[in-house]
């Protein structure tokens, strides 16, 4: 496995393995590896002949009152698993290496980043799709894979890839789960034992809601109310948003809504937490 | 010649060509191509194996008063233009082609954009800098050419190709002129003969300026009070800024400028022109 640091380097190796033939899937992550991770990386694996990891804690999609200074940071674990999990190529880029002094230019998405997170994070999404439009031309991928869990993160990135005619397919990746349904979250080692309890209502709330969907025949508009009914119910959970929307827009379901899908965010201590759960044919 | 309207299948014939060893060099036009255009396929034509012009009015460049309705369409002749100067490709998309209905992405350069061009046509540089990405994902070049007539506009595109790491070389070459100095535009053809004549100004003022500046050692705010003079009092002329920065910032000349440049836009008739001259060694 190679480690990089330097984005020209990255692109000449790449270039270079591209030139012969190699088809290059890309699964970038701010490092502090779990196994939603990995198994983005499996995909990877098993669909392009080579695997690059990027691993780049991104200054930019972070709030001035986030988390990005005390952001897990575990290069030397993170390695390792990336190494177990067969990527080739790891480009972990200093800040320094990504943003220079000069820097500002931005890549934006309208429309669908005003609601839901990028309510509730206004700078998120640019921070997002401008280092993704960055790393999708430092690697110069065939595919690129990015985890469910994001929902509204991967419609986002889908969009400016379509929109600015990225040669690149997005995949995205079912969400991973601990043993007892809690969605893997790099912050998930925030929370302390009572907290981390507290965080189960999320997928609890959210597998009712696929439940009343399936079974109980429920529109979205009532969907919705039970979703926030159980959420703000739920001890120590502090909710920011529960939805029921259509999956390809982040609209109010309608007539032409295809899938629907129930999204959350809550605060649980000083933790941000989010999950959401794909429903087929949901009624408006 | 081979001419393709579909940004998908452009893609695909680059990435082909790549594969197969070709470098690529690409000259993004709006077409009504004159000898200042064919220039820059000439300069493509000897630095790389496979030259793609593009040929698309990009209407997110012009603002709500602008021309883009009455731009001038000529494709047979810039085609004919395109076969005898040596492209092996032309793009020519439609409008539909480049913007879905859905399209929602912006890539923005700040800072540079703010003054001149910019200030006078404040949504311009947004849709310059987002047809370029998406120019250069489609056509996947490793050079790309633009006019030094537009001199703002090659300042911007490099800073946004090396913000957003894009693999692309940015290749300027110099402005083309009329036999009598005027520099050469597609816009000129607006021009009535009474027009043409005044518009002479221009470079006749900007002629006196690099005189003035080799010949009498005059600093940066004495050559722009001159420039300005001498442009305010042409006839026919209504001058929109006159002005001697830093060629690399477009910030006052100061005492870690190297090149400076004189740059200039005025309205002849109903017909915005531009022009500018790179001064070596002005002091401030």
């Amino acid at each position: 496995m190679e480690i990089l640091s330097s984005p020209g380097e990255m692109q000449s190796r790449v270039r270079q393995l591209r030139q012969s033939g190699k088809s290059v899937g890309v699964v970038p992550t701010m490092g502090a590896l779990h196994e939603g991770h990995l198994s983005l990386i499996a995909a990877a694996q098993s669909d392009c002949d080579i695997v690059i990891a990027t691993i780049f804690v991104n200054p930019t999609q972070f709030g001035p009152d986030e988390d990005f200074d005390n952001y897990p940071r575990t290069l030397n674990r993170d390695l390792e698993l990336c190494q177990q999990t067969g990527a080739a190529l790891v480009f972990t880029p200093a800040v320094d290496d990504m943003y220079s002094p000069d820097n500002n230019t931005v890549v934006a998405v309208a429309g669908l980043t005003q609601t839901f997170e990028g309510a509730s994070r206004p700078t998120h999404f640019d921070g997002v799709t401008t280092i993704v439009a960055k790393l999708f031309n430092i690697a110069l991928p065939d595919k690129a894979y990015f985890g469910q869990k994001d929902f509204q993160q991967q419609l986002v990135i889908r969009r400016m890839t379509q929109d600015l005619n990225f040669p690149v397919e997005i995949v995205t990746c079912p969400i991973f789960r601990e043993a007892d349904g809690l969605a893997m979250s790099s912050r998930n080692r925030y929370l302390n034992p009572t907290e981390r309890q507290q965080a189960l209502a999320l997928n609890a709330a959210l597998e009712e809601c696929e439940q009343l969907a399936s079974q109980e025949n429920l529109s979205a508009s009532e969907l919705q109310e039970r979703l926030n009914a159980a959420l703000s119910a739920a001890e120590g959970v502090d909710l920011d948003y529960a939805a029921v929307v259509d999956a390809a827009t982040l609209l109010p379901v309608n007539s032409s809504s295809k899938d629907s899908v129930a999204i959350v965010a809550a605060q649980v201590g000083n933790t941000r937490l989010i999950d959401n759960r794909i429903l087929s044919s949901v009624g408006h």
